[in-house]
């Protein structure tokens, strides 16, 4: 019930797997940088906030639905819309479309706003969301339960120079990352997700070993990331043999 | 001399370095998929080069030369130009220029055509050629000579899942991320490369860790790519502080 707002996007090269699909993560990128985008045409961009505000935009959760995969070199359509926003959190889908208007995939997103001196969770201010005519509800909109992993598999990842983006933490598509490259190599072969939540918990910082933590029980793959003993990421994916 | 072709494009956040310069690695791909773009539209695309000549387009160096690094969210002018060719080798420029016209940065790399089967390089077909217009020559150009680097500082990295691309080797991208990586961070966050040379040896499979090698005299680095004592890439840049 928000304002869309919609671009196309061909899936490039460098972003496409051993599959000819889009890498997942790049997805994911893609989808926050049209959110950007819409906010910038808004008058409301990142830069505007931070001034007017002190704020930052953060995304906390992803529920990502898969019917299709996008791949090497489609043109896809993608859509976003702000639906609703209560006291703490804004929500936010994106649809892809392939160019025949069969909806490929939709990720509901899960957004808040952070006080960019205190670091915690800020109350929306309401001049700030009423340009987007997304609803406003009372309710909390919350994920599946994410349940500590008990006889999780476990890899150590460094974080690398690259991983780091302009906010000078590691970047959201890198958890993805992590949490796919622990699995083994003929099952990314042979599997696409049909549905992954996921979960971001607590920012990662420069020069901090993490760990891959992982469950799998057949088609459910149940993800956790941490450094230093504490919990980074969580998720939860449910696959697919193609 | 060759056919030009142009496009503008945007800096992504999730592409833009801790400095809010655009990661490096992401520009090589960016000018590889800008080439591709202007052979699809003479009617000479991967897929059509592949079915027709068996044939696949590999590049082998690339000189860059930068003046300034674009930044996060600004928008460039990316040229590139099919410059010459000789027996083997195909040398084409890419020119990226700011809103004012400017030249930021000029990369020249060198392509040459390998075999899908034998792996081989293969003679470039006049045929295919023909529809860049760029000059014939007799010259093989070069880079410099990239010595053996003899008291080298060595990390290890793994060869992950989403490094490798659609022909199921590591993207081209990834050498340079793993040249960077060894760096200081506090060097990296001081000094921009003025230039870099980088060439490609060997293609690297999934499963191979690799060691990204390197030794520093000051403002100079000079690289290499190893994995299972073979040599995969090299490359020597020249940084400035900034």
């Amino acid at each position: 019930m928000g304002k869309k707002y919609r671009t196309s996007y061909q899936i490039p090269f460098y972003e496409s797997d051993i599959n000819h699909h889009v890498k997942l993560p790049h997805i994911l990128s893609i989808a926050l940088q049209i959110a950007s985008d819409q906010s910038v045409e808004l008058g409301l961009g990142d830069e505007r906030i931070f001034k007017d505000y002190n704020l930052v935009w953060v995304v906390s959760e992803h529920e990502v639905i898969i019917d299709r995969l996008p791949q090497f070199n489609e043109i896809v359509e993608i859509e976003t819309e702000p639906l609703s926003y209560n006291r703490y959190f804004c929500y936010r889908e994106f649809r892809i479309y392939d160019k025949k208007g069969e909806k490929m995939m939709t990720i509901f997103s899960t957004f808040v706003l952070m006080d960019y001196d205190t670091r915690k969770v800020h109350e929306v201010p309401e001049d700030l969301i009423a340009p987007y005519e997304s609803e406003k509800i009372r309710k909390i909109l919350r994920g599946p339960k994410y349940r500590a992993l008990e006889k999780a598999a476990e890899t150590l990842y460094h974080v690398r120079y690259f991983d780091l983006d302009v906010n000078g933490h590691v970047n959201n598509s890198r958890y993805l990352e992590w949490m796919y490259d622990v699995l083994d190599f003929t099952f990314l072969k042979t599997h696409i997700p049909q549905k992954i939540n996921l979960k971001y918990v607590k920012e990662i910082q420069y020069g901090n070993d993490i760990a891959s933590r992982w469950e799998q029980d057949g088609l459910i793959t149940k993800h956790e990331i941490t450094s230093n003993g504490q919990l980074n990421a969580q998720a939860i994916t449910q696959w697919e043999e193609v």
